[in-house]
């Protein structure tokens, strides 16, 4: 099975648009400051007449993904994939009984799982695909987020991306901006769906990553994943990453979390007009509310940032009138 | 200066393209097997109707650039970069004297220095540039290219670009296909031309890199260039590159040595159809004549497996009408 079969995510977003007019290319974003901020950067930056005015070649727009572009509660989506895998492969793997984070992944013990750093959840990832081909590993993937289901919604994961932040995707694109994710989730991982659920397409796509080696087989040659991890996507790295794969500085920046602060950072300090946005999450009902005191989506000082400096907060109870696509 | 004021080279190819019929979109080709297995291919993979169609999303090009895209003689522009680089430091860096490869360059030991290896190559460079900001290093290479010149031809190294490999760049994302440099250079050295020079933007451009640093200064956040090598991508690494920052597999490799060999065995390996190519500089007398004996450009296995699977191999000689945009 294919993603396209279980998700048409971006032919909703579509089809929403056109059942509300073509006057307003983000429906699913209530009006006001917030919506305005965003609509009049990319009105300055287009408009050839404007003094704010961006060549397309140089708008470059980058979204972290969990909790900016999909959910991260109640963990990370990547590590709800990597405790599967840990659990189907226990029993080939015995030397993992009581050794941390293993033996909390077996026992089930949320609590500490949801206190492991995105450095101790991209070595759980490491060490389950060690040793596996790229295809491989990509196949595997596939084949999780065709079956696997979302512990509160009850949705596939890849139906847990926030419609408003879909609409925004194919708005910019369409006002000629290049979109790419910057995220501190395993590049492999996400480059299985992104395309499919974002219209993102793998080579736009940002994120931490393993190492691999090139191996000539019998069957030809691959790529095996390595257990040791090469760059990690978050914080100072993702500047880094930034300009090891864009190679230019982006005019706007979406995130959520203290790990997209230095993004935000590095982004405003261009030379030309630029987009700071954080997403908050305050709607407890239809979606989750965070950011102080949790350790996902840990967001302190870049809320105190974002104010002090003028960055745009999307509330998402208030400035979404709707936050995933399945809800009507 | 911007590279535009003095290059144009892309307005040349179109000017000369439309100058030769809209019928021949490679008019720096002469006819016959080569530019026909070009073509072929092309048309196979674009044809909807075809059993090798391949939507335009996976039309993915990669190609090498010393001496694929441009020359590489008598030593790799960037290291004729580097040692103007050495020369213009050397009073501030007296501890260069006496140190290999710093003092072959600074006796101008020609010997010595075309049988560096791609590795002491990016060390000198690294070098010449820790503790540098990406911005101020991409000033030093544009000044560089702007007054430079080829030692043998009296051009700026951004003419040094093959004539039929520009209408073929032109002529691939005509055709939908997106292209991307896979190269042993260094990323943010080729990054400042490859835009003005092949229409390949930063993000489509991968090399070799050093490590950067994320800085919070005075004057903003900054991007500093550190001492050590963190990336090479020649041979195996041009698979691992690929997969990296692509993220799948190509349909079509262009190279000219060694160092490209696993770049088009793994392109080979896909499941769907795939072009080869290996550029054979056997020229002499419009450009040079090298391979198995080289050290620069070594050009040895990947001959004998081009012949051996029937990959394309172009003869420069035989098979371009015109190598350089200025000879006419």
């Amino acid at each position: 099975m294919t993603l396209r079969t279980i998700v048409g995510v971006g032919g909703l977003a579509l089809l929403t648009a056109a059942c509300t007019g073509p006057g307003d290319p983000l429906p699913s974003w209530n009006d006001g400051p917030t919506k305005q901020s965003i609509t009049d950067f990319v009105d300055r930056v287009t408009d050839p007449a404007s003094p704010d005015f961006v060549p397309a070649p140089a708008r470059i727009a980058v979204f972290d993904n969990d909790g900016t572009l999909w959910a991260e509660q109640p963990l990370y989506f990547q590590l709800l994939f990597a405790l599967d895998r840990v659990r189907a492969l226990a029993d080939e793997r015995p030397e993992w009984r009581g050794r941390q984070p293993f033996q909390a992944i077996l026992d089930d013990d949320r609590d500490a799982l949801s206190q492991l750093s995105l450095h101790d959840v991209l070595q759980v990832v490491m060490a389950t695909h060690a040793g596996m081909t790229t295809d491989e590993f990509a196949g595997i993937v596939d084949s999780w987020l065709a079956t696997a289901r979302h512990p509160r919604f009850d949705q596939p994961f890849t139906r847990m991306a926030y419609q408003p932040m879909l609409e925004l995707l194919d708005y910019l694109r369409a006002s000629g901006f290049k979109t790419f994710i910057v995220s501190g989730g395993g590049i492999d991982f996400m480059r299985v769906l992104t395309e499919e659920v974002y219209g993102i397409p793998p080579e736009q796509v940002i994120g931490s990553m393993g190492q691999t080696a090139f191996e000539l087989r019998d069957e030809g040659p691959v790529l095996v994943k390595q257990p040791g991890l090469d760059f990690v996507d978050d914080k100072e790295g993702k500047p880094v990453g930034i300009h090891r794969f864009i190679g230019r500085r982006p005019i706007a920046a979406f995130g959520n979390s203290d790990g997209d602060l230095q993004m935000l950072q590095y982004t405003a300090a261009g030379e030309g007009p630029s987009l700071l946005v954080l997403v908050h999450h305050d709607d407890a009902e239809r979606e989750w509310a965070y950011d102080r005191q949790s350790s996902i989506g840990h967001l302190d000082a870049a809320l105190d940032e974002a104010r002090e400096r003028g960055w745009t907060v999307i509330s998402m109870k208030d400035d979404w009138r709707r936050v995933f696509a399945f809800e009507q």
